[in-house]
């Protein structure tokens, strides 16, 4: 079928659908490195990791060895009712920009959380029924993930509670709002409600909130009520390992027009997009059978691929997480405001660090002002609202185009639109208005940040 | 294929997406009443409504023959970008409601004006623009309108002009933010840049505004500035035709697989998304080739087919527009508050309303209590949080499915989703919070309001 002429919209049927998700792990040579006990600097077992999480979902975080985990039945009822989503080829765009790239994207927002997270969330809740529990609870702060997990919860009828960051909660009623819709009970976080939030209020009287502080009061709330265990939505494994589905739907697209891709982008905050989609081609890569140029794009403000340190640190500000070998800025580093919440986060993906570290991926860091340019750009020839984080990986994917543009090349470029911007018309305000500001860390913050980093086990 | 599986969702190919609109005034006996001149009470030929509308747009208005009109190249291209719309096997619903009953929905909320408004804002643009027009003016309550035809300029490089109900441009600062995004120009109407808005203006200070007042300046706007013509989302007989869209592909979706609906049922408020819907099943049934039941659901707050008259009224409430014979609450009928923006129209499309009168079409009136019961159960079982107007006809649907688990009745069932609720949350919150409150007219204010309506001619 390479000759056929390529539809604006790639849908796979349902039988073409993956039915089971890919670990590229088991390709990798140099294995990510596992979570640490931050007080016996010790690599975290089976057991240790119990009281948090749920088993099925250790099992998945520590196998770097099964290259493929089998899709339940259940969860791909459930992708069937928003998947497959479609790998749009970018016609307008290409037209707009005059060049002679081929631009595809794989667009994951065309469901109610607005975003990829869902494929993780009703892994997560279903492993938790699976188990038997009653419940999970979580953080959120831009707000995708507590709705994605809200509505993955509300279709199995577990109970979701999630503490979301104090300041999006009140600055983002309408997504409090969604999840309320789907029977989550959302909390202001710090919130008076655990021994963490009512030491942080104490301390800080009138703080508004950090992710870090509302994973600490997901998690007590979860090792301290009886069936609740607490879930995350990106950087961890085993999410990687579930939004695989995104690459592997993408590969199955492409190959189905005899399409290969020279250049594939993601934007990164944990990772759990850009993992999942680059997953099945780093797998060719890694087993020498392709090559390709994967690009990893975070924002100026949160550069930690492109400005941090590859190094064990905290997963969570609260410090009482395990400890994870990431290319980070510091547990305790605060991005200045920008616009997408989703890529707000210190560190990264331990795989994706691992990969980055042994030159397999590129990054670059790019400003929201010009994020913002390119979404404008893109709303109105491809007629999507991005999401800010996803607006990202716009602004890279037109900048290689141009690039072929002036070489005349024809590459291949395919990049992950992770989800609409309909929660986050405060950003493009404040674009429209001018008032947007571009504020990048000084070396002397990042060193200052990178002096607080845990002591370092010798010899891993 | 009539016994092959049918998937979660049915996408028709590119290939096989419509390549004509249906006219179903082709096929009526009893052709819809034509506009008249107000002052006059004259049929509006094809001159007499030049200043205000785009020509070929009244050649479509005006043609009650024409059977088919293909859809201009530019125009398919532009729907490959966001069509074809799902039609979703609501298998979820159905296990959750236990009905023998088969329940499909056409879902059009997947682009970024969020509902099946953008099927006629490409559609009155592209016209515009082979005309060689500047740019157009139209007016927007809820918004979905006014963002779908910022959509469609946007990407003709069209200029275009929104009037907003003032209640709506201030409390509902996304949608506008959207449709700056777009490159549209939003003011709140009344404004003082029409010489109608500033009469209202001096006449009631404070207003925040109405939809007739919208529309008046929208069209004195239109008339007085050389290159520019009005536009409108609904009621006019184009709307229909360029909706019929929605009705085709549904045909297509199910003839595929050989199924055949009983009832097709529609949220109703100017009838744009029903009409389109209906159009070809109802061409069937006209043509006597088949039988089906349609129903049209309004909210019993402005129930203009289920108490209405059928009669000559104004479109406007400023009484400038041509007179359209419909099923009308008056032109001064002002609904209760509700949250279905987008059903509060006092009259209703001419062709639904002689379709009506005829009995070829149900109606049914709902409470918004009830409407929002049905969508969160429906957001939860199938993950798509609808918007108020499409939770209308989620209600019937629920409704006539519980008759058919009580019967026994493996009846088909059908209805349209016109689009989603991420700008309704403010009306979510008041439903979980115990606020929402069904206010119906009374006979008495009806009757006022009847004894308001125009003279009407006597030989129509």
């Amino acid at each position: 079928m390479a000759n056929e002429k390529i539809p604006y919209k790639i849908y796979l049927t349902e039988e073409e659908m993956p039915k089971s998700w890919y670990n590229v792990r088991a390709d990798m040579k140099n294995k990510p490195a596992p979570l640490l006990n931050p007080g016996t600097l010790q690599p975290m077992g089976f057991e240790d990791l119990r009281g948090v999480f749920c088993d099925e979902l250790i099992r998945q975080e520590l196998d770097n060895d099964t290259a493929y985990f089998p899709i339940p039945e259940e969860i791909r009822s459930f992708y069937k009712m928003y998947r497959p989503s479609p790998l749009v080829r970018a016609y307008c765009l290409e037209e707009k920009l005059q060049t002679p790239a081929k631009i595809y994207y794989k667009f994951e927002g065309n469901n109610t959380s607005g975003s990829h997270k869902l494929n993780s969330a009703i892994a997560q809740a279903y492993y938790a029924k699976e188990q038997g529990l009653k419940g999970v609870t979580t953080e959120t702060g831009a707000g995708q993930w507590g709705t994605a997990l809200s509505m993955a919860c509300g279709y199995l009828g577990l109970d979701c509670k999630v503490y979301m960051v104090k300041c999006s909660y009140e600055q983002k009623p309408f997504r409090r709002e969604v999840m309320r819709t789907y029977g989550a009970s959302v909390t202001p976080s710090p919130s008076e409600s655990t021994a963490v939030g009512r030491k942080i209020l104490a301390e800080h009287p009138g703080t508004t909130g950090s992710l870090g502080c509302a994973i600490s009061e997901a998690v007590e709330v979860a090792t301290t009520t009886p069936g609740y265990r607490y879930v995350l939505g990106s950087v961890l494994n085993q999410v990687l390992l579930h939004q695989s589905v995104i690459g592997l739907e993408t590969k199955a697209a492409l190959d189905k027009y005899g399409v290969v891709p020279d250049i594939i982008i993601g934007c990164a905050g944990g990772g759990s997009n850009l993992g999942g989609l680059i997953s099945p081609f780093m797998g060719q890569e890694l087993r020498g059978e392709a090559k390709y140029r994967f690009i990893a794009v975070e924002p100026a403000s949160c550069p930690s691929l492109t400005r941090g340190r590859y190094a064990y640190d905290f997963c969570d500000t609260g410090m009482v997480c395990p400890l994870a070998k990431m290319y980070t800025l510091g547990s305790n580093f605060i991005p200045s405001a920008n616009h997408a919440g989703g890529l707000r986060y210190h560190g990264m993906s331990s795989i994706l660090s691992q990969l980055y570290h042994d030159g397999y991926m590129e990054a670059r860091s790019v400003e929201q002002t010009s994020v913002f340019e390119a979404a404008e750009l893109f709303a109105r020839v491809e007629g999507i609202l991005p999401a800010p984080e996803s607006s990202h990986a716009i602004r890279v994917a037109i900048d290689e185009a141009m690039k072929c543009k002036e070489t005349g090349e024809e590459k291949t470029i395919v990049f992950g639109l992770t989800g609409t911007g309909y929660f986050d018309l405060v950003a493009y305000q404040k674009f429209h208005d001018g008032e947007m500001v571009d504020v990048i860390p000084t070396d002397a913050e990042l060193e200052e940040s990178f002096a607080q980093l845990p002591p370092q086990p010798e010899t891993l």
